[in-house]
C-alpha cells in the first residue's frame, strides 16, 4: 500500500466539501436551477479578482484563457511584447505567433524576474505595442513576476493592454486586477481554486473591451464578447461545465470564511517555510529573487539528477511533485503548497525530500529541514 | 483553514477506493444483486480472520459483536473469567453482568499484559469456567495481549470458549483464528477494516456452535444461529448495510492486493517507527511491554496535560487523535496508526506532537522525534 499525496503545481488536491458538492446530480444548464449558481460564481470570482469587471468563466484549461486573451483583442500584424521568463512566458509567444501577431520579447534569464524599467524603456521606444503579456507566478521557474510595478507601467500607454496569466499565482499571490490597472488576467480552475481542471477564468477591463471592438480575428469558442453577453444573463456561450462551476461556489465560499488576506498570508506563510525548510537541508531555491507562494522551484544538489528527486518522491513515497520542464530538467524539482494546503503538508513534502536525497547517497541530517520548517509552521 | 488529519484509534479513515465503492447507488438486500456483494464479503472475512468458520456480518458496532457473543453462547449463572486490562476488559464484565453470568476477572495493571500462565492456573482452579473473554489489543492502554498463547492454554480445557475482542486488533496484527484455537472473535468496521462505523464481525469455531444449542437467554437482535442460517443464503437476518457491505468488499480487495503478511508487517513498521520516535523526543511509552501495533499510547511529560496534548493537536494543528481514558486521562494521549495508515501519517503525527509540547512549554527539540521515525520509514 503506498497512500498518494498530491503536491504538484496544478491540479492540486480538491477539499471534500467540494468533492461532496460535486457529487450532487447534473442540473441543467439552460434551466432556472442554474442562474442563481452562475450568479453566485460570478460575483464570487469578482471579488476573488478584486475587480468590478466581468470574469467570464470558459469551460476549458487555463490556455484557453490565454488564447482568448489574444484573438479577442488583436489583429494580425499587431506588435505585441511578451515577458518570456519560462516555460509559459514562452507560450504566451506561441500563442500570439500562432494568431499572426509580431511579437517582441523580453527574454528574462530563467529564476529571475523581469525588470518593470525595461518594459517601460520597451514601451516607450514602441509605442506601437498594443499588448505586454506577462505571467504573474512563471510556474516553470518559480519565480514571481512584480504585477503592481508592471501595472503601474503598462497603464501609462493608453493604447497597450496589460495581459496577466495568473493560472498558478491567483489565491496564492494578492492580485488586485483594478487597482493595479490589469485588462485581462487568466486564472484556470485546477490550482488555488482546489477544482478539477477544466474551467478558465478571464476578467476583462472596459479598456480591453474597447479594443475587443476592432478585433477582427476569427473566433467562435472563444469569443469573449458572446461570453459577456451571455454572463450578464447568468448563462454560458455553450453548455454550461455545471458540476464544475457548483463546485466553484463551493470553493469560494471556503476562500471567503478564510477571508483573501488570509489566504495570502497563509500561502506566503507554506512558502517561506517549505523556502527556508530546504535551506536547512543545505538545497538551494531555483530563483535567485522574487520566489513564487505557488511552487518552490529547488535546485536538485551536484550530482543529483532532478527527475530522479521527482521520480523517488512519487514511486517511493507516493508523494507526487514535479520535475523541471524544458533547461531546467533535471536541474530542479518543484513542491507546490498551492490552495488546499496547510502545514503537515509542507512537512510531508520536506521529510520525503530528506528521505530521498539521503536514499540517493547525498549526505541529508534527517529531520533538519523539518525543524526549520516546523520552528515557522508553530505560528 | 485547518487541514483535518484523522489519526485516532477508530474511526480511521476511509481511503478514496472504498469511499468511491459506498457512493454507488442502494441495492436491494433480498435481491439478486445483493447475493455475490454478501458472498465476497463472506470469504473475504475468512480471509482476513485466517478461518474457515463463519464470520458473521452484524448490522452493529463492535459492542453489539461483543453483546452477541455473550448471549448465544452462555447461560444465566455461567462462571466466565474476564481478563480485564482495560476499559474495553471492563466492557466485558460489564456486558457478562448484564446477561447475569458470574464473572470472574484477572485484573492487569494498566500497561501490562495478561501473562497467559495466570490464566492457566485459574482455568486449572475452577473448572467450571466456560468462557475466556480478552481484548487483543486493549485501547485504552495500548497493549496487546498474547493471543496466540492465551488459545492454547484455553484449548486444553473442553468445556471453556476463547472469545477474543480484535475490533482494534484486527488487519493491526497476525490473528489466527483458527490456528490459534479463537472460539470467537469480534472485529468492527472502523479499525483497520478502513470502513465507516456500522459493521460488526464474528466469527463463531464449531465449539462455540454446539454451546449456542444449549444457550437459553433470550436472543432477538443478535441472534447468531439465525444470522448463521442466513449467512449460507448468503443474507443477513435483517436489513443488510449494503453500502457498508460494498465498502468492506473493496477494503478486502485493498488488503488483498497488498498481502496480509505485508498488511501485518506494515502496522508493525509504522507503531515501531511511531515508538522509536516518541522515545527520541524523550517521552515514554505508557504500556511497560507488549505495546500494540494499532495505537501507540503516550505518557504525558512530567507537568503537562494529557488531554491538553489532545486537545492542542486538534485545535491548534488538525490532527484528531485521542486522550486518555478513565485512569489513564490526563496522564496520557495516543496516536493510531491503523488501517488506511502510511509514512507519512505517522510523521504528520509526530511533527505535530513536538509543535505542540514545544507550544506549551516543554523543551523539546523539534525534528528529533520526525528523523527518528525517518530513520525507519526510509526502508
Amino acid at each position: 500500500m503506498l497512500k498518494r499525496y498530491l503536491l504538484a503545481p496544478g491540479p492540486t488536491p480538491v477539499p471534500p466539501d467540494v468533492l461532496l458538492a460535486m457529487a450532487a446530480p447534473i442540473i441543467h444548464h439552460r434551466s432556472a436551477d442554474f442562474l442563481p449558481v452562475l450568479d453566485a460564481a460570478k460575483k464570487g470570482l469578482q471579488w476573488l479578482y478584486q475587480t468590478r469587471n466581468d470574469v467570464l468563466i470558459l469551460c476549458s484549461t487555463g490556455t484557453g484563457g490565454m488564447v482568448g486573451s489574444v484573438n479577442n483583442f488583436f489583429n494580425k500584424g499587431d506588435k505585441v511584447l511578451v515577458i518570456n521568463g519560462g516555460k509559459f512566458g514562452e507560450r504566451w509567444t506561441k500563442i500570439c505567433q500562432a494568431y499572426g501577431l509580431d511579437v517582441e520579447e523580453i527574454v528574462v534569464e530563467w529564476g529571475y524576474a523581469v525588470k518593470p524599467s525595461l518594459v517601460e524603456e520597451k514601451l516607450k521606444k514602441n509605442r506601437d505595442i498594443k499588448g505586454v503579456f506577462v505571467q504573474a507566478s512563471e510556474t516553470s521557474t518559480g519565480v514571481y513576476h512584480d504585477i503592481q510595478a508592471l501595472g503601474s507601467v503598462v497603464k501609462q500607454f493608453d493604447d497597450t493592454l496589460f495581459i496577466v496569466d495568473a493560472i498558478s499565482a491567483l489565491v496564492a499571490h494578492d492580485l488586485k486586477a483594478d487597482a493595479w490597472a490589469i485588462d485581462i488576467m487568466v486564472g484556470g480552475s485546477q490550482k488555488g481554486v482546489m477544482l478539477p481542471p477544466g474551467l478558465a477564468f478571464v476578467s476583462v477591463s472596459e479598456k480591453a473591451w474597447a479594443k475587443a471592438e476592432t478585433s477582427t480575428m476569427p473566433k467562435f469558442y472563444f469569443n469573449f464578447k458572446k461570453e459577456r453577453e451571455n454572463l450578464a444573463k447568468n448563462q454560458t456561450n455553450f453548455t454550461s461545465p455545471v458540476t464544475l462551476i457548483i463546485g466553484l461556489n463551493e470553493s469560494l465560499k471556503m476562500l471567503q470564511a478564510e477571508g483573501l488576506e488570509k489566504v495570502f498570508r497563509r500561502h506566503e506563510w507554506l512558502a517561506n517555510a517549505t523556502r527556508k525548510a530546504v535551506q536547512a537541508i543545505g538545497l538551494e531555491l531555483y530563483p535567485r529573487e522574487s520566489p513564487s507562494n505557488a511552487v518552490t522551484a529547488i535546485m536538485a544538489p551536484q550530482g543529483i539528477d532532478g527527475q530522479a528527486v521527482y521520480k523517488n518522491l512519487r514511486e517511493k513515497y507516493g508523494i507526487t511533485a514535479a520535475g523541471g520542464q524544458d533547461k531546467a530538467k533535471g536541474k530542479i524539482f518543484r513542491i507546490a503548497h498551492l490552495g488546499y494546503a496547510d502545514r503537515f503538508d509542507v512537512i510531508t513534502a520536506i521529510a520525503g525530500i530528506e528521505m530521498v536525497l539521503k536514499g540517493m547517497g547525498h549526505p541529508v541530517k534527517l529531520g533538519a529541514g523539518v525543524a526549520a520548517a516546523q520552528e515557522l509552521l508553530m505560528a
